[in-house]
Formats: structure tokens, C-alpha cells, sequence
């Protein structure tokens, strides 16, 4: 509201920002960081102010670190003929948590995920400098690479055009199936995922 | 996720503390300040730091202040015979919008809506310090106090408690009216806002 203290409504501007974050919900925010005790204010205010110093993207990579070594990169353990392509550096702790993996990683583009989008116009190689994956399968020469990409439009016009990129360069290309998310009733399932699930039955 | 760079956890943790955030919505909410420039990062750290330095509640009426003067009891336009009484400084900025109300405010209890809590056992006296609220009526002696709590069970316990305490010293007190809201189709009200807007009808 327009007659919040001056403060107030600079901090509520900065706070819807955040995705998903309407007026009302960055006021709740706002009033609820004026309940926190001025330690708890100044803590987060550190963790902000310091956050991209402190927590960079691996320059060979795009796995996010804090320390100096990538802890992808440099892991002697790690299986160095497998490359996952992710569009986030987000999608790399999903996918670690489920422990069926032990591939590298390469983050496609920003921080905010490097994807095609076809609807707003950023389409093949001027959107997407292919350089670095370039560099990067060079220098590894990995039997295969896995698109691990999000099943949205963004994410498929991406999958098709590096499959696309890569069979060129005569790289096996694999992505990640579709089918029915564990746990879920049948009728609850779309028409297009049913589809995709009997398509890849098994 | 356990495996994220230590910082990324500590702020996620911190983030989490938030009404209605859980730890998905603080992960991405993380991520999303990784795709802050530094000088925006560094413009919430500073807001945060200063949160409570700049807005402090007025010592009378307890409204949010980031001047030196109250903009609420300093007005000379305000009706000094109204007093409405509401849990928290959000609240006055909410009925200020109408521009239906021209009296004075007192906000009960701390930021966070001073209000009994029934099943929490906060009841009456022991929790509830009346003295600010006596001192601030006597030295007002307003013509009607107005109620304008939530109407939930904390606002209803907490209004019943100050109506019966307000009338033993002789004052006049008024609650905000129950009724349907404004653009609801009937058949979507509960049944209890309905008997309210019955009984209450004019």
C-alpha cells in the first residue's frame, strides 16, 4: 500500500523480485522480517550481501562451488565418459540425489537456466553459444551424453536442437525418459504423458 | 538438498523461516538470488541490515514510523475521539486504504498482532498487558473504540476479552461488522458467514 513507510515499500519492490512473489506476499515477508531480531536480520543480510563471492560457478563446468576445486570436476571417482547436460545448476543436486549417476556434468548457459525459448524468440545458435560444450566434449570425449533437460517447451526445443548439434559431431545423444512420475494414479495422468508412457512401455 | 554448497544451505535455512515457505520454495528462492546482480544483492543485504534502525512502532499508538514524527497520532486531522484498536501495524495500513476511517489507531502487542491465542494458551491477563491500552484511553478519552480484529478464533477470543474489559470502565465499543464480502457469489459463503450476514442485516 502506497503509504507503508518509505522503507517498507523499497524492501517490498526488492522482495517481488522473487518468482511467484506477488504485492501481498512480499508485504507478509516485509512485516515478518520486522518481527526478526536486528541478529537474524543482519545474519541474512551477510548471506546476501556475500552470496556471489562466495558461491561461483565452476568455470569448466557450470556446477556451482564454494570451495576452490569443483567437487564434479575434480572427483577422482566420478565416471568421465558420461556427460549429463543440465539446463540449471539447480537440476545437478537432483539428479545427485537420486545416486544413479556418476557421470560429469555441464550446465547449459546462466545460472537461470540455459534453454531455447522458442516463444520469446531466442532460437538456435544466436541464443546459445555451444562453444564451451563444444570445448568441453573435446577435451573429454565422452561415449555418450544424457540431455537432462525439463520436459516444458523450453526444455524440448533445446533436447531437439542438441540432438540435432551434437549427431553431427557423431556423439550418441540420450535424454531421459518420459512416462508416468512414481506415485501417481493412472486417471490423474495427461493424455500427452500417457501417451509418452506407452510409447516407452518396457 | 544436503548436498548443495554450505552457504547456499545456510541461506536457504535462513529463507525458510518465512511464513508459508518451505524448503522447496527457499531453494528456489536461493537460486534465484544467484541470479541477482551484486549490486541488487548487495541493495537487500543493506535493506534488511537497516529494517529496524529506520522503522521503529510509535512509543503511543504503536504504528510503523520511519520519520521522527508519528504520521498518525502527529495529524492534526485526525479524529481524536475514535480510537480502533488492531492486532497488528498491517492492519492499520489496510484500513487506511478505504479512507472510511479518520480517528486514531493503538496497535496491541508486538509487530507479530498482539492477540489472545485460546489454544495456545495464551488467555487474558497473564499474556495480555492492558496497561498501554489503559493509559493511552484515559489520556484520549475517546467517544468509541473500535474493534477491528481478524475475524478468527485469536481475533474473536481476543475481542469478546476487550469488549468485556473496555465496558467495565464505561466506554463505548463498537467491533467491525461480519457479513458476506464484496463480489462473492452467495452459494460460495460458509454457513457461519452466513448466519453472521442474517443477523447482521440492514
Amino acid at each position: 500500500m502506497s503509504n507503508y513507510p518509505k522503507k517498507l515499500l523499497t524492501l517490498i519492490a526488492l522482495l517481488k523480485k522473487l518468482p511467484g512473489i506477488g504485492t501481498k506476499t512480499a508485504e507478509r515477508f516485509a512485516f515478518q522480517f520486522l518481527g526478526w531480531s536486528p541478529e537474524q536480520l543482519h545474519q541474512l543480510a551477510r548471506e546476501l550481501a556475500s552470496l556471489k563471492e562466495t558461491i561461483v560457478p565452476c568455470e569448466k563446468c557450470g556446477c556451482l562451488k564454494d570451495e576452490e576445486k569443483c567437487s564434479f570436476c575434480t572427483h577422482p571417482q566420478r565416471d568421465t565418459e558420461l556427460l549429463c547436460l543440465v539446463s540449471s545448476p539447480k537440476d545437478v543436486y537432483a539428479i545427485e540425489e537420486t545416486h544413479a549417476y556418476k557421470g560429469l556434468y555441464h550446465v547449459l548457459g546462466g545460472v537461470l537456466g540455459g534453454q531455447l525459448s522458442p516463444f520469446r524468440g531466442r532460437l538456435s545458435e544466436e541464443a546459445f553459444d555451444l562453444e564451451p560444450l563444444k570445448r568441453r566434449i573435446a577435451e573429454l570425449k565422452p561415449q555418450e551424453v544424457i540431455l537432462a533437460l525439463d520436459s516444458t517447451l523450453e526444455g524440448e526445443a533445446t533436447a531437439l536442437y542438441l540432438k540435432q548439434e551434437l549427431g553431427k559431431w557423431g556423439i550418441k545423444v540420450s535424454r531421459l525418459a518420459f512416462g508416468l512420475p512414481m506415485g501417481s494414479p493412472l486417471d490423474y495422468i495427461d493424455y500427452g504423458t500417457l501417451e509418452k508412457a506407452l510409447k516407452g512401455r518396457f
